[in-house]
């Protein structure tokens, strides 16, 4: 890294937009690519994904999933088989017209998620009641022409993501495991980026364009914006009808498959930046950092650089043997305080500096990311007590995230309220009535929208927030990216 | 799977291409998508994609290389930037002219490979000889309209691959890095996939277009067919000069960098069917088998398949614990011999046979897929030998391979014989001048290309096989796919 390319010049308070821009480039997490709306991941940015993937697709393969791959290209007259589906995407979608000088027939789009393709798919492979349930995971990338002002990892054309896509033999087993989805999908935000989430299901208005219903997990972001970060979607029959997915249960009758399909996407890599980062730049978790601990050898002398250097690689060894991903910055020309100020900006959650003072004293000091908060470590602890503090750092980013977004949820029934909370930034609870002609009057009011109707929020004996009627469920309005 | 769809229908020997599509699609590992040219990988062809990147992934991150990710658009003024590279690529090129109803300005080339973009980005990236080496490995796929007729693995428009591009400051680095490259390719391939290879250069007519030169790693397959595992290119400063890939080095004097790039793809898979499956269907080595060892109960009372079933999941789980990837097929409307032909059609190393015989007498049978021989092996020797035989499995795999490697490698001086060698379908070992023209006459007259210029294949002292005159080499002769 050059040195002018370091440091965060705006406060996260003042300018949100451009802080959030100047970490993700200055962190070295992504880099915009030479067409608009497209971005590269940087070592630092794929490693985040890498370590989100790995928790995941641990708990896929746990629960019975298995990972396929599925071509980038489908052809139009597929995609166009489910009407709403394709009527959802189409202003979206690249088109491949010519290989090499040749013109293509039936033109190509590229993937903007790919339920066609798989159901065209599991046609052919799901013949009898044996063969299901069939639960298969695609880790790829979605293609999506964005025309709005784009956002790495926020909204950009092509994204990283995983779209998983299963058959079942019954209604309720599909139903099952839409919420055992989003079951995953929570455990892994909360536990792995420490970021707390609202669950439940999506207004028919909001839902997935072909699904039933769609269950989805939200958050609200540091600028007051709701952050869609995952969905789960019930099928129903509404594929596996045009697609001809259908089975010979154990009767040997003809019967049409449930179906679910669900993703996560590099989104959540966004999420974890806004939701944690400060303005000396990028607070990692230590689950998802690439480097947990960094150990900074600080000497002013020839001298001191021998033994502070030694007991430094013998402090990573010792890290790495109990499974730390640790990192000796040990670059000569640059300062020790050049060296804090770029771990910080990078996000690393624990900082190690040893001095010779500190030697001399059998200890070093340990500075922790997210609080900036200094202290001391003997160093015949370094080996029990790192473990326990990176765990610590962990359950305190997740706490503080928790405390912000109950601050900024709250509960209204006056629709005057309701517009004046969400003009300060929060989400707002609040009794809906269930008819979309409400939910549109609001919408365009407050560029508001139902993020989510939260599991068990059934409230019938309060008004609609707007028309006053009798509501049939609590809902979540937040205004989005 | 369906009963009809069992069973390879022709033999290896009397149908090969027919064969290799059967067991491609028979043991369920890939499947064609609606467009043609295109591939689908169903859960046991991804899974053993999985296994070959982790064990290569691991090898480069242990040898400083980190992971990123690169968009699969490319701007078609970017591409054509090095002019012999765009004119090698430019006829398998799929182009995307339009988003949603718009039509794009500069057309947006599906990604043959990603020099041309990582390069203008990494001119970015690097500035000083601080930031070298740079070296990222990308893990996607690569696009390239094939007008050739199309083989799952081996020959199709979108392949699934990885993609290293290095930076550095010498080339002598470089080049030292385009071989630590091929060596890490040639352990994964020898261990993992158990297929020997010969290791060399390329001819400069068979380099890739844009390099220096191209390192290679070349197998032969049953049908005497060549076949390219693998390519490490030294670049030289054919790309940082177009693409301004420059640093300050330690003299603060400006310097073009030195660059590699070197991919291996999912071709591997398809050299794995060929070298190792026979008329039964898929043979895998067990270091990539998504199942290791399957175990079937016998049982022909409701009395045995009690205690059977008991023992077959009391052994499951003694082999889960010794981390050995395996599997009951306690499905109970299948007879025993349908089950054994099912797992041997897909290739799994081990089959263990409970029945209540073998449990009278404490042992079980155990099958090897490779040889199909049986054998028994007392119930209290299976958590220590199970592995040891997994291990003696992958190293009889790979020796008998390595036998018809040897066997099909036959050195000529005379040029006749060099054609009835080829004929036969074998790898001809000969002198060579060095003349690009030689090279292009016996392409003529034989098919045969150079496939690779061993390593220490210097050879002076003969004339080349075609012209006579002095030879600069040996190297190996061969018809590719």
């Amino acid at each position: 890294m050059s040195k002018e390319s370091v440091g965060i010049t705006v406060s996260k308070k003042d300018d949100f937009s451009e802080w959030y821009t100047q970490v993700v480039l200055k962190a070295e997490l992504a880099d915009y690519a030479p067409v608009k709306g497209l971005i590269v991941l940087r070592p630092d940015g794929y490693a985040i994904w890498e370590s989100i993937r790995s928790s995941l697709d641990e708990k896929l393969k746990k629960t019975g999933h298995r990972n396929g791959f599925l071509p980038v290209l489908i052809p139009e007259s597929l995609l166009g088989k489910e009407k709403d589906h394709f009527a959802g995407f189409n202003p979206e979608v690249f088109w491949v017209t010519h290989s090499g000088d040749s013109e293509i027939g039936d033109r190509l789009a590229l993937r903007p998620t790919s339920e066609t393709l798989a159901y065209s798919l599991y046609s052919k492979w799901v013949k009898s009641w044996r063969d299901l349930p069939l639960k298969i995971n695609f880790w790829n990338t979605a293609l999506r022409a964005e025309i709005k002002a784009t956002k790495p990892f926020l909204r950009t054309s092509e994204f990283l993501w995983q779209e998983g896509h299963t058959v079942h033999a019954t209604k309720e087993e599909a139903e099952k495991e839409v919420l055992e989805i989003l079951e995953i999908y929570k455990k892994t935000v909360q536990d792995e980026l420490a970021i707390p989430v609202i669950t439940g299901k999506k207004s028919d208005r909001e839902k997935f364009v072909g699904a039933v219903y769609t269950t989805t997990m939200e958050s609200i972001m540091p600028d007051g914006k709701a952050l869609q970060m995952g969905t789960s979607h019930f099928l129903g029959q509404n594929f596996s009808k045009p697609f001809d997915v259908k089975f010979l249960d154990r009767n040997n009758v003809e019967t049409f498959a449930w179906q679910t399909s669900w993703g996560v996407s590099w989104r959540l890599i966004g999420a974890t930046i806004m939701v944690h980062g400060d303005d000396k730049g990028l607070v990692l978790p230590p689950r998802i950092a690439p480097v947990q601990a960094v150990i900074i050898p600080i000497y002013y002398s020839d001298r001191d650089s021998q033994r502070v250097l030694t007991k430094a690689v013998e402090v990573e060894r010792t890290l790495q043997n109990i499974g730390v991903r640790v990192h000796v910055d040990s670059r000569n020309e640059l300062t020790p305080g050049f060296k804090y100020n770029e771990w910080e900006l990078r996000g690393v959650p624990l900082r190690i500096e040893i001095g010779p003072k500190d030697l001399d004293r059998q200890k070093v000091t340990i500075a922790r990311r997210h609080t900036r908060q200094k202290s001391d470590l003997p160093l015949d602890q370094i080996e029990s007590q790192i473990g326990t503090i990176l765990q610590q750092i962990q359950d305190e980013m997740f706490a503080a995230a928790k405390k912000r977004l109950d601050e900024k949820t709250v509960k209204e029934s006056d629709y005057s309220a309701l517009k004046t909370a969400l003009e300060s930034g929060c989400f707002v609870e609040a009794p809906w009535c269930g008819r979309a002609v409400c939910e549109e009057k609001i919408k365009e009011d407050t560029m508001a929208d139902i993020r989510v109707i939260p599991f068990g929020a059934e409230n019938p004996n309060e008004g609609c927030i707007y028309c006053k009627e009798k509501s049939t469920t609590k809902v979540i309005f937040g205004r989005a990216y």
